[in-house]
């Protein structure tokens, strides 16, 4: 890496040594010693045409099959790792980037829990990414929509960052995150996703599920679906799954109308209250509506998180409920795992982790 | 991982200890030791709409951009490595999974030259996979597909896999194999690929093009972008470049009616006589037409290659063709990096490197 070609001299100037070797050992925190890394797609259907493939005519669907609707996951495991890994799932528009590289080069949580002895999945969700071969159609229309997202995403008030906003305000950096954005392939169905990750979590074996926000919902979904969900640990989410005849009223807000209280058969819900789980929320979300949509629809989205804890826990649940800021950590966005204080951020989780002795 | 389980135990039961330590060291082949890994987006164009962004409006494009058409690029830089790195990049609707795990479960191309000191850069295309951001819109149509591919990867006239053939032939490494396929989310576009290319390659500083089928072409064009292009290896090109006035007559074949000898200006043909080049081709390519017209392509591909780097020779260029075949090395599929024996392939590799002194 030509950007970063200083910070790789002085990597393989460190020392790499394990355990296991008769002599003492300084494990270096700057290189990665990983036992394996690999790749494979989880879950996923096949749909297959009548009749029967002739080799001399390969155009004619007859006999043919489409493989899709998968999730891609591409896992590390370092060396002595923890019980239990660490399953990221993306958010909105996001694919496995989002854990990797900051936008201005730093470790994501990918390399940060690696080197605290975590196995990493990182997950393309179906119909997005390098999981893109999907089963349906889809119509894909470019759009300037990186100041909408951007502002969604609580960097600032696009064109203007916030004050204290902990995320790299160079044009560089933001080149590098607007271009982490990729499409559907096909049409967003949380059933599809959930699928697809509790087969992810089949392969992983027992693990921690860690979403971005969009993929709360079908991240709660996945711990219903799969008892390998040994935890959730939920960054932003929006959307709540109430046992039915619990869900509260709809929240107003300008950016939704109204966010809801999703339900859920009780017998779904209890899977909830048997895991522990955590969610954190960054900086710049309003106590009292806004007229930026945005941060209205984050503002409604904590109410609703408060709420659905409240729920949980009252059915013998363990819902942590984190708004950093209450932590005295300001400043952060919607990506808090890659924002400026990313390892303050890393800290906040290990010490939630080591409470519920799962690292 | 569940079903690598085994795998993994065997794994982390083995030395990893590096140098630098003081101590007798014995490296594992079974380990990773990376000094540094990450991502970038690389490339690509970013479009504006006029106006002023309004962040209480913020579905209005006035005032927004758009960042699309860059290549995504992970890569992993082992510890001590190799001067120049090795670019990885894909074919016809694959993505940067061709170079990783094999649909088997074992190691591709980038662990076995990670281990072999190479640092290891994984391309996706602009428009493909992770770097799905588009700027041009797309209509994505599944269709069954599958066999028609296979065949056309010269794993068989399928469903019957050629005897002999280096590929697994059970149905959950078919299965992992047809999952690999990812649409294209924009038009594929050769100039806005290699324009990415050369931008990944300021990057990565001097490398190697390690190139796989359609990716030939903007392969060549990239190494005609950008002087850091130090070799290209290409596994099973179909296009080749030839100075104007030199190209040979097209060659009739029965899956594009005719194979061109395309040309480019005698000036950006030279770049590809100033550095050395590899083309492998595997087996089961026929040398007489054949009515499948899978197998009818490939032989007219192998024919243009020969051509092709009588020219490139002729004009003081160091092209060597490579039909596996011919040393010995039978049942290779269009995916060599990929097959049964690939450790065998990566070998064929490593002695070119080291004969052109790359390693």
């Amino acid at each position: 890496m030509k950007r970063r070609r200083l910070s790789v001299l002085l990597l393989t100037g460190g020392l790499t040594i394990s355990l296991l070797g008769g002599c003492n050992t300084a494990n270096s925190t700057d290189s990665l010693v990983l036992a394996e890394q690999g790749n494979f797609s989880a879950g996923g259907t096949v749909i297959t045409s009548e009749g029967t493939f002739d080799s001399k005519n390969p155009f004619d669907p007859a006999g043919q099959t489409l493989h899709g609707d998968h999730a891609d996951v591409f896992y590390q495991i370092p060396e002595d790792a923890n019980e239990y890994p660490l399953v990221f799932l993306h958010g909105a528009g996001q694919s496995k980037r989002s854990w990797q590289k900051t936008p201005d080069g730093r470790e994501g949580f990918q390399d940060i829990f690696l080197k605290r002895g975590f196995g990493v999945y990182l997950v393309d969700q179906p119909r997005r990414g390098d999981a893109g071969q999907s089963t349906v159609p889809e119509q894909i229309t470019p759009a300037t929509s990186d100041q909408m997202w951007a502002t969604q995403f609580r960097i600032g008030r696009m064109p203007n960052f916030y004050p204290g906003v902990q995320f790299p305000q160079d044009e560089e950096s933001m080149d590098q995150f607007y271009r982490w954005m990729t499409p559907n392939t096909g049409a967003y169905d949380e059933e599809v996703i959930s699928d697809a990750m509790s087969a992810v979590f089949d392969e992983s074996g027992p693990g921690i599920l860690v979403t971005h926000s969009q993929a709360g919902a079908p991240g709660w979904k996945t711990a219903m679906k799969n008892d390998n969900v040994h935890a959730i640990v939920a960054y932003e989410p929006a959307a709540f799954l109430f046992p039915e005849g619990e869900a509260p009223e709809p929240i107003p807000n300008r950016f939704s109308q109204e966010l809801p209280g999703l339900t859920v058969p009780v017998d779904d819900f209890k899977q909830l209250t048997e895991i522990p789980i955590v969610v954190y929320y960054g900086d710049n979300i309003p106590e009292q509506p806004s007229d930026v949509p945005a941060e209205d629809f984050w503002r409604a989205s904590l109410e609703m998180a408060n709420r659905w804890a409240e729920v949980v826990n009252s059915h013998g649940g363990d819902v942590t409920i984190v708004h950093l800021p209450d932590k005295g950590i300001t400043g952060n966005t919607h990506f808090p795992f890659a924002d400026l204080n990313n390892v303050e951020v890393a800290d906040q989780l290990s010490s939630w982790l080591a409470e519920k002795e799962l690292d």
